[in-house]
């Protein structure tokens, strides 16, 4: 990897930062922060601002560029790739190490006297906004919205932002038509006392109007905002995806509609003009909904007064509670890719022998077979597939300047998913084609008790996920092992990967409670750096628990996996299971060879069926 | 209970509330908070000022009036006890029910336009100011500091502020002498660039200058202040006790010390105008340091650009962390308590068969082993005394009216403790003393596994104590059980009982990490409304743990039980233990073999002693 040079860019960057044609006034720094408009996690090329300025291109990052000085802050996952990609323009602040300074606190020691920072007013989420301004209202500077972004004004070669064609969803995927959505949320609205909701979030959109979309890598979505008021439904889309007739019959745009059930298409960039007249026009005690994330710009579009800002929003958390046909379809996408795996590692047992597999094969394999399935459309994230020390890196992705060769002499792991049009997976399994140590065994065995002792939780309804964390790492914290990364997230329903309210993490968030329906992933690890990686994931439902008594009435939940594929029992050093858990291992593979087992019979799969069949061997216990 | 009749009381101050010698414009409402100027857990009589008004002497509530009404915020433990004690001019506000509004809420919808809510600023902390002060403020009221107490105006025969003599505690006991706390704590205020710390909290007073007191009721610490500089070090305190040759000897008062080492005595009282004239002569970047709870009245004295606060305060961390002498005479006071309770419970097995011992007499019987002991000071808080159905009302404390006399045929728990001049002690037995039915001996079988993941858990360091909390549930849990209250406090080396800044419960309060050092309970429980309650209360101390490996060198922790009274085995159900279960309490046993056995033998108690032995006969599993 060489940096990217990016002299000429910055002095470009620096001239229109003076440009009245883009500013009021002279800004003297200008930041460029990772999002979209969306508060995204995964963002569209023509959102790629920050890599564009600088050339790193991490997934998380915010550069600062003054008129002395070029800034980026990244986390511990990115010093060195942000060292490779930028060159000497840019210092690189290290976040989480004890001495580097926040942006705040490095702004006010470099800039001169009463400046002015400029910050694009839709990239910038509301609650981040309000941070940054105070700190350096206090130190006599000011925060400004810019509302040209001025990067957009020196990226000649900018890509378009996308406009795909959209994929509509019937009721037997969702479960619930977008007009029963509407009255839902027109109820909380009620309950609530708000007038008006605000749909930032690209798949909360998408959830609403049983939409999909393919405009951002990995994530169904589609750029779009909707505003639903008590008697109407804007919803803010570019493009000529609307004059699809199927689109159109979705939505009923043709069809004679209750009034309060008529959705008004508007140009995606007509949002702000509208939302402020919305704005203008509310009576005293008449709220507008939005989330706290939601960007300054549409957040200021609403008078201070009448905002009523939550965490999580309505459709966040109902979307997060699958219903019958969502976690139907989320059963079968689960079959389906389990049916992917057991071809893959069956090729993989056989093929890792010859030296011929590398991680990048591997994983473009694995698409291959996922590929095969019924309603695949594209992966749910970049796969990770790693051999040896590659493993320890936790957010790898092989390259070809990293790409390994699998060996019989080290450990794999692969984390990977795909989006089928019934559902979203995600699944971690860690593999060796060898024969393992007795140390990789043992670690890998703690990961494992780790993942049963989540998995077979029971617990009481109304508890939040992070109350569960420590269950993953108590086997491992026995031995003085850990792992430095959270053990669940949300998984969406033929939607993002990674989705909130809740999820199981030894940072407290604000999770929501679980409750039964709601999906989240299982996936402890133990990394050794310069060695191999271990993770055992499965995504997981939530589902009611029988129990011998029931305390307060308040009823308990536990776990029911929705990925079906194989442990490698060949890593599993049994001595260390208790019955119990070896009774989980035994019990969870009886069910991949009943229910994987019929489905690779119907696809006449016969190999990887009498893969699985073995793989799936119980395990015996010395007595 | 007959309810206290205040309609004179409420008119009295209601007049107040307009009497301009008071206020300088009437105050429309009036709030009485429970606490005191230090925010203590347990207050003086003369501080009982909500009791005064309302007649409600819980330990939590806050009382407002208004010149319409009367009302009274307090929560699920005090409902039933709030409403018997209160007479009709009271309104009971529920916390914690859905429809119960907040106080701002209340006020907002009771006042008249513009008015003025009155608080005693020495009682309101900083951080409650500014969330009320907030509301009320956007509703078009003013909150305003009323300086004279109003309650204290119309209480004629309130007790005066308790000033006992003090205790001076030599380096035996305390480990570091107050010149080096003084050191130590000027080099934390170095790193944070502060000048000043203002020591408002009682107990950190008494931590900082190794004295203790008697002024409120089982907590051994005095009514002061102090204010620490850099080179300077004001006590506010009242009375002749500085007089005392041994406190002037121990401050050093009439020695010729180091000017950075003289203590300024100065009167309680003048703790404000002394702020005030340090607040008025900082220059800039002089900051002071003061808990985000202290009090709005103190924390006004400093104006806003020169106020450093945090949630704990360096005191409050380093008190935390015991030293070996601490850790030592906390060891020596939780053998001698240990004695004690022997010999109780030998004397109940004895006496409870007679039909002769209520709640009331086994508390006196407890206090009367324990004031035997040497160093014995007083109780750490009001004994909890409970049989039968009482055992299920988590705060019990018996009384005339509800004292129960001790059968063989209900469950008995105790939960006691003591100040002793070396450490104070806090332990929780749970017996019975005829054949306890199957179904409780399951439940104390699943409280006691539950204590046992806590007290045996393995942890890195570093880790917050509410993520051990779930430990303790988890068998509970298994069986759909479960327990509404946290698991474990922090405990005070001969100081209160209650102490910041860890814990372990599933509240995320802003716990700090724990460290080797530090002293916990682990208590959890099990209670069944009307039928009887279950806990088993150890304090451990923090201790390094050895174990296999050492990921990325953090080392690990885990616990030691410092408090060493046998768990009864009768109530065990052994088949429901694992073998490292079973393990934990005969090893457990052992020790308090050993370590108590020593001691009784040597005080000549051969009975108590004999009683241990056959209470800590090994338990054995079937294979």
């Amino acid at each position: 990897m060489s940096p990217k040079i990016t002299t000429e860019l910055l002095k470009q960057l620096r001239q229109v930062m003076k440009n009245p044609k883009y500013v009021q006034e002279p800004v003297q720094a200008y930041i460029v922060p990772s999002g979209d408009a969306h508060q995204s996690e995964y963002i569209a090329p023509c959102d790629c601002r920050r890599a564009f300025i600088s050339g790193f291109d991490g997934s998380a990052g915010t550069a600062i560029v003054t008129e002395q000085h070029a800034a980026m802050w990244t986390d511990g996952r990115y010093f060195l790739q942000a060292a490779h990609q930028m060159d000497n323009n840019w210092t690189l602040m290290k976040m989480g190490l004890k001495d580097t300074p926040t942006q705040e606190d490095w702004l006010v020691s470099v800039l001169p006297e009463g400046s002015k920072v400029g910050v694009d007013p839709f990239i910038i989420p509301a609650d981040q906004w309000k941070r940054m301004s105070k700190v350096l209202r206090s130190a006599g500077h000011d925060l400004v919205p810019v509302k040209e972004n001025l990067i957009d004004t020196i990226w000649t070669d900018c890509p378009q932002r996308p406009c795909k064609p959209l994929i509509t969803l019937d009721l037997s995927y969702t479960g619930v038509s977008w007009r029963d959505k509407i009255v839902a949320l027109r109820s909380k609205m009620a309950e609530r006392k708000v007038m008006w909701f605000v749909v930032t979030a690209l798949d909360e959109v998408a959830w609403l109007f049983n939409l999909r979309g393919s405009d951002v890598e990995y994530n169904p979505v589609f750029f779009a905002y909707a505003v639903i008021g008590m008697n109407t439904i804007r919803l803010f889309i570019d493009g000529d995806r609307m004059m699809d007739p199927p689109v159109r019959e979705h939505l009923q745009l043709d069809s004679t509609l209750e009034p309060e059930f008529r959705i008004q298409v508007m140009p995606y960039g007509s949002i702000l003009s509208e939302l402020q007249a919305v704005g203008a026009g509310l009576s005293p005690k008449e709220k507008v909904w939005l989330s706290d994330k939601a960007s300054y710009a549409l957040t200021e579009a609403i008078p201070k007064a009448y905002r009523y800002l939550t965490p999580y929003t309505p459709i966040c958390i109902a979307k997060a509670v699958k219903n019958a046909a969502e976690t139907e379809g989320m059963r079968r996408a689960h079959i389906k890719d389990a049916v992917a795996l057991c071809e893959l590692f069956n090729w993989l047992e056989k093929e890792v022998p010859k030296g011929t597999v590398t991680e990048i094969i591997a994983a473009d394999k694995a698409e291959e077979f996922r590929s095969q399935q019924k309603d695949f459309v594209e992966l749910s994230f970049a796969t990770i597939s790693s051999t040896g020390p590659n493993g320890a890196i936790i957010h790898y992705k092989p390259v070809p300047e990293t790409n390994r060769t699998l060996s019989v002499n080290e450990i794999y792991l692969l984390d990977s998913g795909a989006q089928y049009k019934d559902g979203t997976t995600d699944v971690t399994r860690t593999m060796h084609f060898g024969t393992p140590s007795a140390y990789e065994k043992e670690c890998f065995t703690y990961v494992l008790k780790g993942h049963i002792a989540v998995s077979a939780a029971i617990f009481p309804n109304g508890t939040k996920g992070h109350l569960l964390d420590s269950f993953a790492r108590s086997a491992l914290w026995d031995c003085g092992l850990d792992y430095l990364h959270g053990t669940g997230h949300g998984v969406g329903s033929f939607l993002n990967v990674h989705e909130g309210p809740c999820g199981i993490s030894y940072k407290t968030f604000a999770d929501e409670p679980l409750e039964a329906g709601m999906i989240v992933s299982d996936e402890p690890g133990y990394y050794e750096d310069g060695s191999f990686g271990i993770r055992i994931e499965n995504v997981v439902l939530v589902i009611p628990a029988e129990t011998k008594y029931n305390f307060k009435n308040r009823g308990s939940l536990t776990f029911e996996p929705l990925t079906l594929v194989p442990i490698q029992t060949k890593m599993i050093d049994v001595n260390l299971l208790t019955e119990k858990e070896c009774n989980w291992v035994n019990e969870y593979h009886q069910k991949c060879r009943e229910v994987v087992g019929a489905e690779l019979e119907r696809q006449g799969r016969h190999e990887a069926l009498r893969w699985l069949l073995r793989e799936t061997e119980p395990l015996a216990r010395a007595q």
